[in-house]
């Protein structure tokens, strides 16, 4: 499951539904003297749509990314109508994090980059908020202030953007970011921001998920991790976990229960997008295993 | 936890928070010779308000449950403003149940009953089709078919409530009962009639939440048993569980992994109930261990 | 992932891993007009072995089972050496119950074989003692009475098998049957009988498994469904749940926790069966999706 | 739940069950001024042990740590035959963590240190390799390394329970320090010493754990917080917790997945012992809530 070697490439595609798909590409990629790792599948029989994720070892196969891109195109992609896309393991993704205030996620995300528990890179930290930035420096990270009012948005956006891109950066995690991202951002990083949210998606969209789920006496609270869209709190949730409460637990050891479900549920939603298992279609989320 | 000796009693009950409700009711419970069993309190801060629930054995305890109910008020209820219950639990419990066409909450109610897992009696089962008929006479219990329309529910409900009374039922289940149930049995049975919702609410309260959970793609789903009032689905929440789910489950397949989490969190939920564990205080419900 | 249309065959396979297995059964499925409904795939790497389940559309399938049969192992199995098992899903498979005094997992069982839930037949339940009888012939199934002692079993387990084979019994269910079960009957039915036992395995396998948990002190009791082998409790894991406990609770209380998870874990580890879904190899069982 | 307030103070006791304790123990604590904020109480019928945690606020309290001792002692512990300790919450504990050369348990740790999430201090970190000392560093907490073999273990262990005096070290933290740890520490810190075993106790106790269990089969990993004793994975478990996995998952998948587990299940036990709410009786662990 996990990238074990980065010496792999893995395709992910979707097309509409029709037989011999699978016999196709795993033909074409035999062909090409693909060892294959991992092929995971999936018909949405509803949408009549297919789902393929494939990984295979880049040992022994003929195509460079050029190659593959057109040779694929060719053989496979036109003839079943199928969007795909290659992603080349060796190279670690660049990842940005977005914070404000709080350090729980931060911690947790700074952690498994420094260990190596992750092939990442983290090249900038970027907030609102100066709270946090001891913890940048303790940890040798660039960052970058951006103080945010309703007048500068636009503006703060573009020059957070601008500093992303100069960065190269592939990914952008929002842990626990309180602050609303525009489109700005999010048209520049389409399926490429991660937020994560403190309730159990959709119940307690919105702000102060703890208070509400205390006010209305749930037995159970939850976290989301999900791509962000222009639509606050409802872009694809790409993993959730829950934890049971009782009516001893205040708001306050909500808000401490529920840090452990949010760097958890975070860290697995990146893990799952560093890995490639996913893939967005109509606002929903295949996770492939 | 459980009732394992139904020679006890349980007293429930909340009061303003203030020193020494603790000792003094242990104190009158002892000065009557009274064994506790279980004892467990909790303070909401927020409200400043205390609550308790309290088991002993009757062997040996001196008042029988009128001297208990004037020694009581005058000794501790009116000096600390608490409002109170007792009960007995030697006497069973007398459960209706409520269903439409679904069967897998009510054979899992029955089984519990029928084979003596639970100290109650199920004196009738009420349905809105005739459909689970056949299950109710395998197990020998009376069925009554009260078809509803928006024309006539007053009336049908004054008749179920008119038969529930003359049964004696201490508590009404609605068993994935799909019709909704108007003021004229809730007004009649507060707190005395328990509901099984098939989501984690407050995601996916009214219709069809299994649609909605897989249109909106959530990676868990939920169920839930409350209390029911005025408000749909909006009532005292007892218990909730959930389940963990993929891309993969179809809504079909949600319908059928849901239905095992309904029945187990529904017989939670009356559990609870039953051993008098449950105390409502502001739509919030207090479960006590 | 259900069978949601019986018009499906399914086949499972395993065979050393080596390039191109998926694309030659892919493409022998697609050439004889196989639609493909699931597919799942798996590799053991530090055992090297490669584990598919498919399962396909009958409807303008080419192949009955004979000629499949002919066709797979010419074209597919000598080549790499696979061993396969094919199975048609419109026949409904045939289970018998074993069961003791216990009757939680009996109607959990009976209830979803009468409500339809599941696509089986039960043909006869057989005890060791006559205590569930009744319960038999309220839902109107055989019961058969084979008492065990030291002495009689090997003579009593042949008189069982005799029963299973003249009702072409697919599938045995030991539904809390509380008695060792020996060579006679396990040599007959490898890898179809399924058991249920009443702890988190290997923790607590053998007798009495919630007075050792409660002993050990343990925070999370569980339960367990495996095929049956002649290592007592030692079997292929199919599926294991677990549940919260804490020091409240007294042996009697995690027997009442533990046989809520009994039931749906037994439940689960059926349905996975049923589904052809498993797929056992040196002592693990391969759950395909 | 949570410490809200540092000016309370606990008790902890455990004495025979007998009509009375509760009513005098709240009696005596109202008596000299004490606003009671938690109360959890639990009887062990099987043993016949009663045991109760009472937390106040010191507030208005009239005795100091000196009178409550007198005090208590005579009007209560003597006559009730009581065990018991009494902690104030002002102080925060001082925890002494040893790790080996695994570092996801120590960042955790560390960050809900610095961060102030948790009220303690961490004066020194131990360690038998030199792996992590530039984590220690890069968090500004002492390090000390004891490399550990057969023949200087009591040696060792010796130095390292000087220093731990010396520094008024309330509780040491195993963080997946993979050392036997002798008596000589054990000795010292009798139930202050919390190890985190990488398994589901008392399932694949002892060395490679997760190698056993991916051998076995089985379908869910845990983790397990202890005190330690004598006996290796066999001291009072705290807290447990599990997560599922599947055939997929390769023994290095399983260490993954189980790192998340250890953190969580390590940092709830000792919050739980922070809090003190743990008690120890007969080798379990009460847990108060």
């Amino acid at each position: 499951m996990a990238v074990d070697n980065p010496r792999t490439a893995t395709l992910l595609m979707h097309c509409p539904d029709r037989p011999g798909v699978v016999a196709a590409v795993t033909r074409f990629l035999a062909g090409h003297g693909a060892n294959i790792v991992d092929l995971d599948q999936h018909v949405d029989r509803a949408e009549g749509v297919f789902f393929m994720r494939v990984r295979w070892e880049l040992e022994g196969f003929a195509l460079d990314a050029e190659a593959f891109s057109e040779a694929f195109r060719t053989t496979i992609a036109e003839h079943f109508q199928a969007i795909w896309q290659l992603h080349h393991n060796a190279r670690p993704l660049r990842m940005a994090l977005f914070v404000s205030k709080m350090s729980h996620c931060l911690y947790d995300l700074l952690s498994r980059w420094q260990s190596g528990e992750w092939h990442v890179e983290v090249p900038l930290i970027i907030s609102n908020h100066e709270t946090l930035r001891p913890v940048a420096e303790q940890f040798g990270i660039p960052f970058h202030c951006f103080p945010i009012t309703a007048d500068n948005r636009a503006e703060q956006e573009a020059a957070e953007r601008e500093l992303l891109e100069r960065h190269a950066v592939d990914l952008a995690v929002l842990a626990r970011y309180m602050q609303i991202v525009g489109p700005t951002l999010i048209d520049a990083f389409p399926q490429r921001i991660i937020n994560i949210h403190h309730s159990f998606l959709p119940a307690f969209a919105g702000a102060k998920p703890y208070h509400a789920a205390h006010a209305r006496g749930v037995k159970i609270i939850g976290a989301t991790s999900h791509y962000v869209t222009a639509d606050l709190d409802a872009g694809p949730i790409i993993e959730q976990d829950v934890t049971r409460i009782t009516h001893r637990d205040s708001v306050e050891a909500l808000v401490r229960k529920g840090q452990d479900l949010e760097k958890l549920v975070l860290a697995r939603g990146i893990w799952a997008h560093l890995q490639r298992q996913t893939l967005v279609y109509q606002n929903r989320t295949i996770v492939f295993s």
